[in-house]
């Protein structure tokens, strides 16, 4: 600790702080993960000082590079550069706060609580990959608006566990594919995880690994500033994507916890934090950081507040300005509901027959063209998600990102993570297909994104045993209920075209949260021929009143409505006046008010639900007495239009089960 | 095709064989994949013919090599192979009835639908993370009975789409590190996805990537049989697991498919087969196999039996023939019960306040005792989870596979599906422990394991917003709902210390399915004294009858139960009688038949369910009127004890619902 330069010394200091304020609020909520902001803060410390581009006073000027904490476990390193850096929201009273109610500083960093936190992580391999649709946004938006405008990086501090979870797999192959050289993850190659050394559970060598998938690699001591300064300065220069992986130690300075799990998920006691502070060098007691280190820590944030100037001076006069702003403000562009009318009149006249999932491309055509931040893609389904439009064509590739089109491969999960980056950025409005039971696969991801309160939309097609001969591996049947269960995440089920229609209007207006398209492979007939109101927006209309007094309630979603259309015929013919309810999204209905509610199901009227799904869910419709007809097992493997009769979804067995409740 | 030896001629028969058998069946079924079997058709050939050891009379022969699919939609691929090398059950019939209703040759290969079929396949990535318990599953039992009765390999086909999927990097990390030398991937290098050439979406060098997981690689041309036959000879030799990467065609021969991805995923056409047969030098009609072909293939099986005697042989005199075949024929240890009652009755006695994960760990220390095929594992969080025990605590390691106990890594994913290749191995019973937010990310694994019905056992610990700090990405709320959306997965959710033994001991019984025990972080204290009867065997019962005529109904699960509780005697000063019904598994309860359920829930009582977790599932016994105490959002960071009343969940909560209720 002898005979440091000036330049050595402060760096010692801005690190400490770092280290200091993390085990004294670790310790002060006696709960939280002191070892990895410890270890990575002299690597976190060289990057927010000489390499990141931020403005405390604005932490959501459009030009700054990303910062996103992976290990997000680790959250009082971010907390505290926020707090040194000038954050005004960071104060240390929330410092002191960390894990308690009602305070910023939460257990894991989260999105939307705290200014200067990009994205929530604390789900291992998350941070790393919303990072690819981070850094490319930003390559994609450099491309419509130009340098001026767009120019800036994506920096990640990833742990072992990031890199052990397989989506950090599909996230880097897609990375190094697209060669998105302005992204930069920092491995925090500490050899250990909760359970102990990684060599208990893996002997990856991360370097080769991450070479084959197109990435540069530098390896560095993490705790050696010049190490980190060279490597960082080096990743500005490639023309891939880069990993430096910086070797540390968990717990940096913590006599007999440094380099150990016991360093990793909890406080480390007052007599091992006394023993850091003198190993570290640091003599200041808990929570005081001295007025010359907050003056060091000051310093990047000032020359971010001049490049911040300087680019607002070039945005002023930018001939994007005016609508790049709008891009970046989420807000859609002007007058495209004016033109989607249109289409939905068109719709409403034609009445067509077929496929949701093609219905959902016709709808796309018109919004995609209207609405210019709208980007498509598909998990190698293209074909088969028809995500793909006339204004979408143009695909992304390596070195040429002002398409529209992302080819995400066979990787459910990273395209899910993807566009939660994509949306997170800003600018965009991430879109993209997928087998519906491969929700499954990036459920994580959805779920972040409804935490997060952010638009992200997935056409699933394929939505029920229609899927046919494929089989049960490809047959949804669970998942409408699984994916209504997740808070804030709605489900659409569209009936025909023009639902369709309706409901992807409602997608790309909803901008708190995640929304599915559940889409049939197979032709369903057109259910409705008036487009004048969007009736799919209260989750649940009357589509068919009852002939004279109502008996019975039908209410069916999606590629089952016809079915009860059907059988409200039927049923007329023998004397019983059925009502045919449309529910594309119970989710959306649930919310609505009991009068409402009472308006659409009737009082007292007995109930029949029709969805080729489980019952889970529509009970809270119809309780315990009211018939459901649709799948209580796995599907099977046959042609799909066997497979509706061979599980009891048939209008026949509508009408019988109707007839058994109206007459006895 | 001139001047071919006559092995030559053989080979190229047996290949064509299996390509015509695919594409005949694809086109008669109009539906299917007939690329990916005609492109493997020549590496497939080799290794059935000569290298993997199987008996098709016995289908089910212990000591068998075990081949997996893992590119399922290739199916035809196996089911050519089963029906020419003579398993009864293939059919020639069942080949002509491809992807039809009723048909055992499904869509994609079904496990329990076909003999020699090892494991549901389909969803990408799943078969080659199933093959690393597989050969885990060798390795082990082979440190437990010897080599004389234990010693096969495993082989897997996968494809490019096998390989994007992330849960494919956890599983050959996995393998690599244990050094899994008996496993062997052949990798379908054909460089097309649905979607086009990979190129489009992806650039890994997959051999650089599988020599950093630890895996052997080696490069052929999949359609030279020496090439093939040389290189898995190799892989028997490698100290490592082995990838043999086969360059091939998709849709080797098909004149105008061939090397496209037309050839992917539909018929070829009744002219383009025509011409693929000419091109192959294949003269026979569709579904035509002379009987010197059946003759050539019918000898590798012969000589499997060969094997199987010798086996059967050494299987009598083995000191370990008992044993070995009660643990693959999935038998308990005899009396293991008699000493897990004495364990039960003690608890009943000692009554603890204990968190349920701790008595699970209590639960698990005479279970593995006694059980001694069960194999304890954790996703990095042994110390969290707690699934370690005294009998599981010897470690799994390269080299030494003796232990009973598996250090998974962060690899959530992955872990499920070894867990699904464990069980379908045999002669173990797989159970783990992650965080229970995190089944999120082996959801597609646990779905295959419902649809297989085989046993895999989950320990998810920290089961709701009782989490506490670690804030709302680790705190499940919709997670319960979610899993028992999942047909033929049972969600054990018990109470207290005497529960969690309870639903242990259905969990090791349930043969048929995944079991999932969600259990508790915090603390509960125990709310029954009497182990005569296991009580959660049906789901849900009355624990505690209404003081008087009951006037309303708490139904409640795990760390609600006491809270439940606690209302029905602050209710009872109030003059109202409250029973409270311990409901650990609403799946098995929803099953059983009326009269029990009315038994438990009364008849038209007033009901209110409490649960930290949303209503979703619920509604199925309480209807829209019940009462519901519960979650409807994410939760927050803060104490877990601070974040039961902040979101209402509490006896006073219950008490003033029930109140309202019962007196208006």
């Amino acid at each position: 600790m002898t005979d440091l330069s000036k330049s050595q010394q402060e760096h010692r200091d801005m690190s400490n702080a770092i280290a200091a304020l993390s085990m004294d609020a670790v310790e002060k909520a006696n709960s939280g993960h002191p070892g990895m902001p410890m270890g990575m803060a002299d690597a976190a410390t060289v990057l927010f000082s000489k390499f990141l581009k931020f403005d405390p006073a604005d932490p959501n000027w459009a030009d700054r590079d990303r910062f996103i904490l992976s290990a997000g476990h680790g959250s009082m390193l971010i907390y505290s550069l926020l707090h040194l850096t000038g954050y005004e929201a960071v104060t240390m009273d929330q410092i002191k706060n960390f894990r308690q109610l009602g305070s910023i500083t939460a257990g894991h960093p989260e999105y939307g609580h705290v200014p200067g936190v990009e994205t929530t992580t604390g789900p291992l391999g998350q941070g790393i990959s919303n990072a690819v649709g981070f850094a490319l946004a930003e390559r994609h938006l450099n491309a419509r608006y130009g340098d001026d405008l767009v120019d800036h990086r994506t920096y990640v501090i990833a742990g072992d566990g990031c890199l052990m979870e397989g989506i950090s797999q599909e996230a880097i192959s897609l990375a190094g594919h697209l060669k998105l050289n302005r992204l930069t993850v920092l491995w925090d190659d500490n050899n250990i995880t909760i359970d102990g050394p990684v060599s208990l559970s893996d002997s990856t060598i991360q370097k080769k690994r991450f070479e084959a998938s197109g990435w540069k690699v530098i390896e560095i001591d993490g705790h050696d500033a010049d190490q980190v300064e060279s490597a960082l300065s080096e990743a500005q220069k490639s023309d891939k994507p880069t990993m430096i992986a910086c070797k540390t130690a968990i717990g940096k300075g913590a006599p007999n916890k440094e380099g150990t799990n016991k360093a990793h998920g909890s406080p480390l006691g007052a007599d091992e934090i006394a023993a850091t502070r003198e190993a570290r060098g640091w003599s200041h007691g808990a929570f005081e950081i001295p007025d010359d280190v907050y003056e060091m820590w000051k310093k990047p944030g000032q020359e971010g507040q001049k490049a911040h100037k300087e680019w607002a001076d070039r945005l002023q006069n930018s001939e994007h300005a005016a609508e790049f702003n709008r891009a970046m403000s989420g807000e859609l562009n002007e007058g495209w509901l004016d033109k989607y009318q249109a289409y939905k009149d068109s719709v409403a006249q034609d009445k067509p027959t077929m496929a949701t999932r093609v219905s959902s491309n016709k709808a796309l055509g018109p919004l995609t063209e209207a609405l210019t931040d709208m980007i498509s893609g598909s998990a190698d389904l293209e074909g088969s998600n028809k995500t793909k439009t006339s204004a979408t064509s143009q695909e992304i590739q390596a070195g040429d990102y002002a398409g529209r089109y992302i080819n995400y491969g066979v990787r459910e999960h990273g395209m899910a993570a993807c566009m939660n980056g994509l949306a997170l950025h800003g600018g965009v409005i991430p879109y993209s297909g997928l087998f519906m039971v491969f929700m499954d696969y990036c459920r994580p991801s959805v779920r972040l994104a409804a935490l997060m309160e952010i638009q992200t939309i997935y056409v699933a097609t394929h939505d029920s045993i229609g899927v046919g001969e494929d089989g049960p591996t490809h047959q949804p049947v669970e998942h409408l209920a699984s994916l209504r269960a997740i808070p804030n995440t709605f489900t659409y089920r569209p009936a025909d075209a023009l639902e369709v229609a309706e409901c992807w209007e409602l997608a790309v207006r909803r901008k708190i949260g995640p929304s599915i398209l559940a889409l049939t492979r197979q032709n369903v007939p057109a259910v409705r021929d008036d487009a004048t109101k969007n009736m799919c927006e209260r989750g649940g209309y009357v589509l068919t009143p009852g002939k004279g007094a109502d008996d019975i309630v039908l209410i069916a979603s999606g590629s089952e409505v016809h079915l009860a259309q059907e059988a409200h015929e039927a049923l007329a013919e023998q004397g019983v006046s059925a009502r045919v309810v449309s529910m594309p999204c119970l989710d959306v209905f649930l919310e609505q008010d009991e009068s409402y509610i009472r308006s659409v199901l009737g009082k007292d009227l007995p109930k029949i639900v029709v969805e080729a799904g489980i019952r889970q869910g529509w009970d809270a419709l119809i309780g315990r007495d009211g018939g459901f007809i649709g799948m209580d097992s796995f599907g099977a493997s046959a042609p799909g239009a066997e497979l509706f009769p061979h599980f009891g979804i048939t209008t026949e067995a509508i009408v019988d089960m109707a007839v058994k409740k109206v007459k006895g």
